[in-house]
């Protein structure tokens, strides 16, 4: 990365695992990283200082919901996103390319880019790679992504792999585009690796994409239905293509043994917004396992929701309290299983990190992977 | 007030107006006092640093919805109501009265309790001036209240004042077997004057209540339907029959100016749902009026909702950011304007004591009086 704020290191490596640290204009992120998700610019319910104190070092928003409302002229006016919302901190925005496809009536996708019919108000929407750029300078994060051409997992039987090809060779044609559009010195653009769940695709999209010169790379397409195995063989396939030098960066997926998985890949940066939704529907990520605090049986628990946790709610609350607000649905309840959550997610990178340093990742990923995602007890 | 832990002092005069301290087995409370409502133990999505932050001294928990939910065996279980909800300052508890026969399916109201369908389950459920006292006792409040037969204003034509004066009557010996069942030292028990809509009836009521020996006072079946001068007239002729050395508490009302009426005649607590609900419902209180900040004139509008408040809302955020969460239903909306407008009844409260104590409230009540209910700008 030659612009000016922006750096990426790798500090330490374990096997293919790194850890790093990614320098922006508004701070800088130890990686591997998991980036809370703020649709709508909050991560839902949680105060920024709140963030900060789980341990987030930087936040993604999505820039579909952002330019529907408030629309990225009034972000603009408000100081862009760190000033919109008060998280100070870095910023990555996505493309709005997944939330067009996946929320809206879609109308068309040519080579222009996407025609769809808003949810919100029901018109007709233009997105083209050059205003997806567009809007991401408005919103002012500090890192951009490119619009692609994202594509269901498994493709169809018929055709599936010419699909692929062309939604992989269409993104590339964008990211292109994309290069030129942008502006901003103070906003990097990762490119996104498309290809379906073919590996040679994924590795030619890979290829390409790196000699295009963007600050980082993104794995598009991926936690759609293929299976965890899978997935980790498209990723490290891919690896051997893009530029140790830059940021890699796994879009979506973030269930604590896919967080295990990406690291031990090679990968940078997660989002997800797994860790909050699951949160509201009251199953708690703990180190003894999953636990679904809305059961009759925490009714009257006055331990921790997670002994092992040093998290504001498990220092301040019992499951018997966390599982009564959740079953009345008071908002409270929500807000402080999402912000646990998040802490337990925060803090298995961090761990990550650490393990990666002291040559110990693997110790880590094998002592966790029996457990993080089997009930507890 | 001669239980052990309990006191209230009269501190300053002015006029009718009095500003005290109620002294508590958790804490002491300057009066005139507003108590958030934490109907299931929480205030909306509001934690208790938070409330104590915005200046919050006491709150208030709806015994019904806690005998619902999670039941009091469990609220005694995780330590009552200062260890299930981490809120350790002082808790009112109202009798569930009032739950009863505004949200379920009544059934039957005889001389021995209310019968009822329960919205939860569908079963029947019994009330009686015994069980409302042994509910709020498990609960472990520090003020609880009698059980009383509310009726609605205005009274049917037909019979209204015979009605009245029955249901009064009624709360008078419900009151005395609540004072026979009550038997918990740590907790206070007040009881609640009724009479419908007229003076004569609530003043015979008071006199009677008073003479039983309560540690405190409340009106009743206020609120729900009379005109603002009338119910001046109703709170102002029973304070004649209530002992002076007790504290007296409206119940149910919260707008600014109910408050500034309230503290005029005397009133020593106020509870309400009206700051939480109208903060979620975009409708904040300011010193200019009333800013419904929904309003698409606030888009890009960077100042604080309210700037003249010190809030934690108002200072950190602005009106379009605020705007825009309500606007697409993030939960930090309401959260960021609950709190806003708890703050803002809280501090009104506080600059009443300070007026009563001055010997100015009449001053401080003219200069509100004209802007704060009418729309700001």
């Amino acid at each position: 990365m030659l612009r000016p704020g922006f750096a990426f290191r790798v500090e330490a490596r374990d096997g293919t695992a790194r850890a790093g640290r990614l320098e922006t204009p508004h701070g800088s992120v130890a990686t591997p990283a998991f980036l809370p998700v703020a649709t709508y610019g909050a991560v839902r319910g949680i105060a920024p200082p709140e963030l900060a104190g789980a341990g987030a070092q930087m936040l993604l928003a999505n820039t579909y919901h952002l330019h529907e409302r408030p629309g990225e002229d009034a972000v603009a006016a408000l100081g862009g996103l760190h000033g919109f919302t008060g998280w100070r901190g870095p910023w990555l925005t996505d493309s709005g390319g997944f939330q067009v496809t996946s929320l809206s009536d879609l109308l068309e996708i040519d080579e222009q880019g996407v025609t769809f019919r808003s949810p919100v108000d029901g018109r007709r929407r233009f997105l083209s790679p050059e205003r997806a750029v567009a809007v991401q300078e408005a919103l002012g994060s500090d890192v951009a992504m490119v619009l692609d051409e994202c594509r269901p997992l498994p493709e169809p039987e018929v055709d599936g792999h010419a699909r692929a090809r062309a939604a992989a060779d269409r993104t590339l044609r964008w990211a292109e585009r994309s290069l030129r559009a942008h502006t901003r010195p103070d906003q990097a653009l990762f490119g996104i690796v498309q290809g379906g769940g073919s590996e040679a695709l994924r590795r030619a999209s890979a290829r390409a994409t790196a000699g295009l010169g963007f600050d980082g790379h993104a794995h598009g397409g991926l936690g759609l239905g293929e299976d965890r195995g899978r997935r980790a063989e498209l990723v490290a396939a891919v690896h051997d293509e893009l530029p140790e030098e830059a940021p890699r960066y796994l879009m979506g997926l973030g269930r604590p043994l896919d967080l295990l998985d990406g690291v031990a890949a090679g990968i940078d940066l997660f989002d997800c917004v797994l860790p909050t939704r699951n949160g509201r529907h009251g199953l708690l990520f703990t180190r003894a396992g999953l636990v679904r605090i809305r059961n009759a049986r925490f009714r009257a628990d006055p331990s921790p929701p997670d002994p092992a946790c040093a998290c504001t709610t498990c220092r301040q609350h019992s499951r018997g309290y966390l599982r009564h607000l959740l079953h009345v649905n008071e908002a409270l309840g929500a807000r402080l299983a999402s912000l646990h959550n998040l802490h337990f997610t925060l803090r298995l990178l961090e761990e990550a990190r650490e393990a990666v340093a002291a040559g110990r990742f693997d110790a880590l990923r094998r002592e966790l992977a029996g457990v993080l995602e089997t009930p507890a007890e």
